[in-house]
């Protein structure tokens, strides 16, 4: 149970301070409207970061099904966690999304534009094509997968030269911060066709949460769109997972 | 003592340099003006980062009353100590407020706007509503202390498992930069309705000292919406450590 | 073969991230798009941190045939592996200029300029001037190998002291993230004139992927200048790590 | 010997990165023209870090004469040694401005402001004051003795702790990175009145190289300003010293 909660609340973190983000630049009147990439890919960068930091001793801190699905798929996650862990993921990533629109609870009706205030929960196609779309989630979550996988071997490798225990290591050194400048950089270099989603819970559980909170002068949520933001960062993290162990081996 | 000393000048570096990037950014004619937002979050976070690196060791470096609150609440720091470190950050803010105004002297006559000039010392809100700019400060408090719980929980990790004294790992190692990270993304992702003053001495001390000070062209301190800096980031303070306590623990 | 794979690995992700960044921020309709230099220059910065903490156990992640020069002439590299490193470093950099064009696939046609087609895959010069460009280069290259060599003779500080293995600290711990922020200010600083190739295979892999692929639109390569980011980054690699040992030492 | 060469070292680098930055972006038709503050302070800040890690191990890299000066003050560094590492640092500074001028060689004609080609080499203030300049360069410069010496407080508790050397620790691990963030915050934060020379050396070197070079279109080079950078960092870097010792301690 409290792998569980450790879930529910490292991805609350990564979704109430990435959904944050976007709020931030998206709505009207925000102090932060309008400061551009840079900010929108550091705020998820560290969002991930200080989420890891908060529980990754305890469950490892995926905080996104494609990490877990990717790990148990090369034998590094336990395949009985993997439900548990996706239901606290999307649970979560909800809570998350909620607390964002609290958060900003006067500046929704102040923004007109619709697909801004979904922008601020889910990620959407720069070019609509669900054939590219597609790729372009499963490159980005495979490189996710490649650099996770990295920087955990590296962690290993501390482990065994220094005889630490691996969890202690890749929690509370500078792992994390590396697994939050990765994801800075996958939002800099492969953010640009899909806004990167690269992780189910991240981006269905605030669709969600569009669709049911009572949000001024929303348009509708893009079910349409919402498969693949799903299914591609799925993909992409068992092959990412896969070809790393072939290639690298931990 | 001693304690008490390094809460003053941790403070007061905390608001030379985090008041100093405001100032950059805002007054007219300094070589940072309109930086944007980036300059501004990274500013603080930096800003934190340092003055926990300078004071940390000595006294833990809360440099926020809602720190030192929320971590007395649960049992991680001295009751007794409590009105000492208030008092000392308080002071240390208001001295750090005096220490920018004089740096930019020449830029207060030539900025017009005396909204900017008080922007400089104290946070406001992006739109004026007492209850949801109430929420937005408790909720990035509790996001605060939620963050500073799990750095220091990592760190008793690594005490445990290197067998070294904790304040030794807490305030020379990777945590005071992880801290001043942690102050980036709530500026970043949290910042955009009311400026995110997050800390009761960095807001009410520069206020004091704009209502005290000569500045050239200067309007009103806005007492009226000065309490909601000081009393929500209190309750937030209290209820992130509560929460961490309850749903992670140390 | 392992160590081949590795850089072969590591500059396709180097490739990967870094072509991805400079995509991301000239073709149209991007969501990164005219995000600026600091996007660009994190982008490549984070791309070289996150293939050296992939790969650098392995191989020690050159992914730069300037760097497996500049190393080989001052001894710190077998010249056996030489050919071998080149034509992996070859292969990944092509490799990785094939996945940001499926990356970013219906973005080409949106775009109509050729020239920021091919600045995707490859630099050009500020103001066309063979020498000034080649000294340039070779500047910015030379700044990287004593940059590499400062980092690695700390590495090997830290092993005698801690009487650890060198490949473990360097490639586990902050290294590589140092390497990545040495990348980053060479770009901030030096890469003004040219666009900071600095690395024959990150300039010539991508060249010839953009006179192959099949890019909608497309111009000419500029043959004419794919020279001088090939020889003189290889003149900037020896140039530095001769001067380093003589200046320095390790 | 081994010193002296290490400080002409790293000042030459602090200079060609930190001075770059700014030719970068201040010179026309460069690709980094006009990028703005944030990749001026990103620029110095790293340029900083890269220096310290470079020679660092070797001679503690001051690279400042006032951060010898202040070290010296309060019995951190040797009296006698202070001429040769002034002497050295003035020469690495000046040597650095000659790289930049050539690596931006086809650039000063292209640019027609005599002042922006003045600013690439040396500090000039927003607003011309030479009370309030004074000041401001004082503070700045305390504030980064402040910072530098809690820093190095902190690596000798880490000393303590793990029974290691100072001068490892201080050189290879995170302090140097520390020391880079120390400089970008102050130049975010305090650098707008003056520029931020904090260092006499960096300011008077290049003024010198401004003067001597050949640089198409230059004007004066503001020599009425030149003592400024000078006497004001050094007043600072004492003062900053003292008052550390006073009230921290080491």
């Amino acid at each position: 149970m409290e792998l569980y909660i450790a879930e529910f609340v490292g991805t609350m973190i990564l979704v109430l301070l990435g959904d944050g983000v976007v709020a931030g630049v998206l709505l009207r009147r925000s102090k932060a409207e309008n400061a551009g990439w840079i900010v929108i890919t550091f705020g998820w960068g560290m969002a991930v970061a200080i989420a890891v930091y908060t529980v990754g001793r305890i469950s490892g801190a995926h905080i996104n099904p494609a990490v877990t699905l990717g790990l148990a798929s090369v034998g590094a996650h336990d395949w009985a966690l993997v439900p548990g862990y996706w239901i606290a993921q999307m649970l979560g990533a909800f809570t998350g999304a909620v607390l964002v629109f609290l958060h900003y609870l006067p500046h929704w009706r102040e923004t007109e534009d619709p697909d801004l205030k979904l922008a601020v929960f889910s990620t959407g196609p720069a070019i609509r094509n669900p054939v590219t779309n597609f790729v372009a989630e499963v490159i980005g979550t495979a490189m996710l997968l490649f650099g996770v996988l990295g920087i955990s071997a590296n962690a290993t490798e501390i482990e065994t030269a220094a005889d630490v225990d691996l969890s202690v290591v890749f929690a509370t050194g500078i792992a994390p911060l590396l697994v939050g400048l990765l994801v800075l950089v996958i939002g800099l270099s492969l953010g640009g066709p899909t806004g990167y989603a690269i992780n189910p819970a991240r981006d269905l559980g605030p669709r969600i949460a569009h669709a049911i909170l009572p949000i001024p002068g929303k348009g509708g949520s893009d079910w349409g769109y919402s498969w693949i933001p799903v299914v591609a960062p799925l993909v992409g993290g068992v092959i990412g997972a896969v070809l790393f162990e072939l290639l690298i081996g931990s």
